[in-house]
């Protein structure tokens, strides 16, 4: 890991950047897998499937036998666990509905906003090596919540040719019935463009690699709205005196375990922590099964000591991180200096993991900086708020005359006389 | 005007569809200018403002001066109506601001999200042949409720060389001090990279033109967040035997006057009503100063007479207007049935022009079918919504064992380790 004590301001950027995607020469690739699977649909999508996941695609769709062998193949430990994190997820998302509130601006001028569903949405499961079935839970659960109609699920397959179990117990669980058995850059396509087997949707969520990125933000250029840009995951940690170095030590490695493109910062308020931290990584790291990930993926992270506060927080706004963790007694005091990043955890009891699974946040963040303008996966990335006005003679004419004004001074005479003539009318 | 009666729905996507943007054609151009302001600052930008709207630019920030003159030159009627859209656009927006709810999903675990706003924001305001001052109160009023810190306008100047004076006084009102003289795909670059004169931004909002958007969905694809993809203006309008024919017909021309690609499209509930409106447009179209622009508008768009009124809402749900009029003397039961639209303006007496000025809600709206999944710009497009958790040592180890089987089920021990390294530890 790379260390940096005291920093001053110009060095900054070299510890906030991340590392630069190659984005036209993927641009191409990925251009070309969804102009495929837009002209031919189904086979395309099964080409794609074969090609790169080396899976021969019958139905598209999982069947009733299949979700049957899957749940019969999850284990109850894991199945109550699953179902405590999704009370815990529900609870915290289901508060986020919003109330009509109807405002009177002007007396017979009332305005109000009502939020609406989208009602066709896709949510893209990752597979593969870490098949991420808590990510159904983090997309399925608001989707629900806001009312979605149609809600589908595109999934990759194993080397064995079936869609992990997990996801499919997951699936079974929440009601969601409309599950694909295709992942990668031909899944984004297919839930954009619709095939045979897939409706096509208007928006599209869910993590994935660099190609399936790179899809979102093509198809999203086309129209389709996409939950957020997404790049690789993160973790920054500040950890004062009163941290627990093992514990600190813990987090930084489980996210270090995501990949090798992981990024992984900490700032310690001292030297000490810094040491202590360090060194019970490495103890940790020897124990741990993905230790070859983690070792590259620490590779390419940052050390930082900052003795001053205010500076620490400063850098940490300007990094920006998916996953902020406050590793102090004092952590919800700290917080009030948060002001760019996606998920907060305050005190030495709030681990990632927690979030990443049952304490109720989502998990699917903003990275790569974007937390500096967009919100994490929430109830609202479910639904669009429509305005609406009822405005009765009156009100029209208490601002008629404002708005006639108005839009005569910007040139824009039919829009005045929309007003005139109603005003005239008797 | 093209017309339809009972379309059956395999003719729907003749009505609901949109012209098509040379999206690839323009993205070289555009990328180009991005290219050149990135690399070389203001010294592009001002070449860009000579070259595009033949003006040349000294200092690109608006000086004090600058603003007494424009001051100066608005009149007193023209400033009172201005306010009185300002109060009830503020009314209806400082209502969008939310309070934290905290919420224990599980004794000891508490989550809540905090609206922090996006700290760097920057806003387009088209100039031009019609200077929106009104989209400067539409995306300033927002961003000052939000808490915005840096917020920066940039807006090409006129023939004369100077900007809309109406602009400036808007931008004094509102208390905004950094203005910008410059449009165009180079101002989008400007507030993008940031030059000498100009900060970078984190979000850029406003519409433009069809350069302008591009140059959105370009920085967009590079981080920038913006506000929603942009196309020209439309309007839909729902009208029954209870509307008032020349009041319709009104708001569909003050929809066309906004140029020849705006969308209009009348869906009547009878031949009767449609023939009753079309003459109305034909009687007032005449008296109106953009009567070439509008008849050029009206070329393009389409009447519809659906009797049954389910299929009516159908159609306009899949169209997804930016504005949706519904003409009725029961507008407000009809509005149950509005599933994708931008904002909706209820019974006889709510014109477009209203909302486009001064009862409170936004103007800035998802055009193109974007209304099936965005919302228009409110208070929440200029904040984050941050997710905190505190977790007590009793609620981890309430949830810690379902999180340790969650993510061993994941392939993630470290995650695991995380939480069994803080419930071992006494």
């Amino acid at each position: 890991m790379q260390t940096f004590i005291n920093p001053s301001e110009d060095k900054w950027p070299q510890i906030t950047g991340r590392s630069h995607l190659d984005t036209p020469a993927l641009n191409k690739t990925v251009s070309d897998i969804l102009n495929d699977v837009k002209e031919n649909g189904d086979a395309a999508v099964k080409k794609y499937n074969l090609q790169f996941d080396g899976v021969v695609s019958g139905e598209l769709k999982v069947s009733q036998d299949e979700f049957n062998e899957a749940l019969s193949l999850v284990n109850e430990d894991l199945k109550a666990a699953i179902q405590l994190a999704r009370e815990n997820i529900y609870r915290f998302h289901v508060a986020q509905k919003e109330a009509v509130i109807k405002i009177e601006t002007t007396t017979g001028v009332t305005c109000w906003r009502e939020s609406i569903p989208v009602e066709k949405v896709g949510l893209y499961i990752p597979g593969g090596t870490a098949p991420l079935f808590s990510t159904l839970l983090m997309l399925g659960i608001p989707a629900l919540i806001a009312g979605c109609k149609n809600i589908l699920v595109c999934t990759p397959r194993g080397k064995d040719g079936k869609i992990n179990p997990v996801i499919l117990y997951v699936a079974h669980l929440l009601g969601l019935k409309n599950i694909y058995k295709t992942g990668g850059v031909q899944a984004i396509g297919a839930m954009a463009y619709g095939t045979q087997s897939v409706d096509a949707v208007y928006k599209i969520f869910g993590p994935g690699n660099q190609y399936v990125t790179t899809a979102k933000q093509l198809v999203n250029q086309q129209g389709i709205a996409i939950d957020m840009p997404a790049g690789p995951s993160e973790v920054a940690i500040y950890a004062d005196e009163s941290c627990r170095p093992h514990f600190v030590a813990s987090d930084l490695l489980s996210q270090a375990e995501h990949g090798a493109d992981s990024q992984v910062i900490l700032v310690a308020s001292s030297i000490k922590i810094m040491d202590e931290i360090r060194f019970q990584m490495d103890v940790q790291a020897e124990a741990l099964p993905r230790k070859n990930i983690i070792k590259e993926c620490l590779g390419g992270s940052r050390m930082v000591v900052m003795e001053n506060v205010t500076d620490a927080f400063s850098l940490l706004n300007e990094y920006a991180a998916e996953h902020l963790i406050i590793a102090s007694d004092n952590a919800e005091a700290l917080a009030k200096y948060v002001r760019n990043a996606g998920s907060v955890f305050l005190g030495n009891y709030s681990p990632e993991s927690a979030g990443d699974y049952a304490s109720g946040t989502n998990h699917t963040l903003p990275t790569n900086g974007n937390a500096r303008a967009y919100s994490g996966v929430s109830v609202d990335s479910f639904v669009k708020k429509i305005t609406f006005q009822k405005i009765e003679k009156e009100g029209l004419q208490k601002i008629g005359n404002a708005v006639e004004l108005m839009a005569a001074a910007e040139g824009l005479d039919a829009h005045k006389n929309a007003i005139t003539i109603r005003l005239k009318y008797e």
